[in-house]
């Protein structure tokens, strides 16, 4: 069978969220560069592929898929047999997980990153901090981990025991706010530490992390 | 067995988003009023079915959950011999519909959310709406409706010829938007309008808008 094609670019948070879990899988893959800079996911080819001209997106024989959320959930069933279990089989794990996978995109998400986008990327080129949103979200961030340290003083992970979606959407901006001031907001809380130090070890984002370090 | 659940308000989109789910499957329920005005959002009770304290939340039996699109793919799943199909079976076209509920959620939600309370719901509590908050999100909202209306000329519904979540979670918001100046945009846009029309139109949608009315 033909590999999956994995169109993205190891610094686009949303790629590595999918380059994560296809390593979790261990699927046979390539891995299509797209040069951001060039404005190549604006044009017809990528538009293709993605009419919102965003990446990720994946191929899989005849299969087209973007929103690297979606992408995953294909690739945890699809290739249920493969790799690291990255949902559950069982209906109720199951529903919880999908609760826990909504967190990550409607609570999680926003607000993590406006501050990356503040912190880490504005920096980077050359921009400056809006330091009111970064109060903002910061104390919008501190809230929603209060929510995760009460769950995570019952299990293990955020779905369940197990190491799932719902913790792994995270990593790609685990990764970028750690290098900020708002990592004290995740050390302040000794489960939540626990949990990133736990997730950010796995060796499925350390090879993320070293095709990163390639570019 | 018990009845589910459903926690919420008639007035809150997300719970009308659960309201259309449990209609569609024609499923015995009870609905809970949550009184918003009064605060009971953020009461221990609730917090304990929800603890970002907002609405909606589902029990079924000892199964709790939250986040609306969460309990709907639950719902669809768990009860599907009940009520329409909201879900595909079939692998390729779960991924498919997958990535149509991701781009409500990421790129059409956000969006439409910001207008929904800058043009409706402002006005409802005598504040002011920002124009330029409108126009920003306005533009946003064309191109979206752009890339709707390329897929609706290719298939009836977004995840496919047949009604499915990634459509009936639109219902809400669109709700909303109709009553104001944004119609236009989709209006404007033959594939989408017929959609649109479409999918107000289904019993289930109109039992939760009579249910609204009650108020
Ligand atoms: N919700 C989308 C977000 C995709 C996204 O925003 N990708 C960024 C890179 S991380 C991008 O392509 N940005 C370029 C643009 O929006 O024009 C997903 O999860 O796949
Ligand atoms: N992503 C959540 C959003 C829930 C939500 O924002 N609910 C609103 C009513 S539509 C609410 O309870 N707001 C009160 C608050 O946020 O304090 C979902 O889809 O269930």
């Amino acid at each position: 069978m033909a590999a999956i094609k994995v169109h993205g670019n190891p610094l686009s948070t949303a790629s590595m969220r999918v380059l994560a879990t296809v390593y979790e899988k261990e699927i046979d893959h390539e891995f299509v560069f797209v040069d951001m800079r060039a404005g190549e996911h604006k044009k017809e080819h990528f538009l293709s592929l993605n009419p919102f001209g965003q990446l990720p997106a994946l191929e899989d024989g005849d299969l087209k898929l973007f929103e690297s959320r979606a992408i995953n959930k294909y690739i945890a069933c699809e290739y249920a047999d493969k790799g690291t279990q990255l949902i559950y089989q069982d209906s109720k794990m199951m529903a919880i997980t999908s609760v826990w996978m909504e967190v990550e995109a409607q609570q999680y998400d926003p607000v993590a990153s406006k501050l990356g986008w503040e912190l880490a990327i504005k920096p980077l080129l050359g921009m400056s901090t809006d330091t009111a949103v970064v109060e903002e979200n910061e104390a919008k961030l501190a809230k929603v981990l209060d929510v995760y340290e009460s769950r995570l003083a019952q299990s293990k992970h955020l779905g369940g025991d197990c190491f799932t979606l719902a913790d792994l959407h995270h990593l790609p901006t685990l990764h970028y706010l750690f290098g900020t001031q708002v990592k004290k907001l995740f050390d302040s809380r000794p489960h939540v530490s626990v949990w990133v130090a736990d997730i950010t070890a796995r060796p499925a984002w350390l090879k993320v992390l070293a095709l990163q370090s390639q570019q």
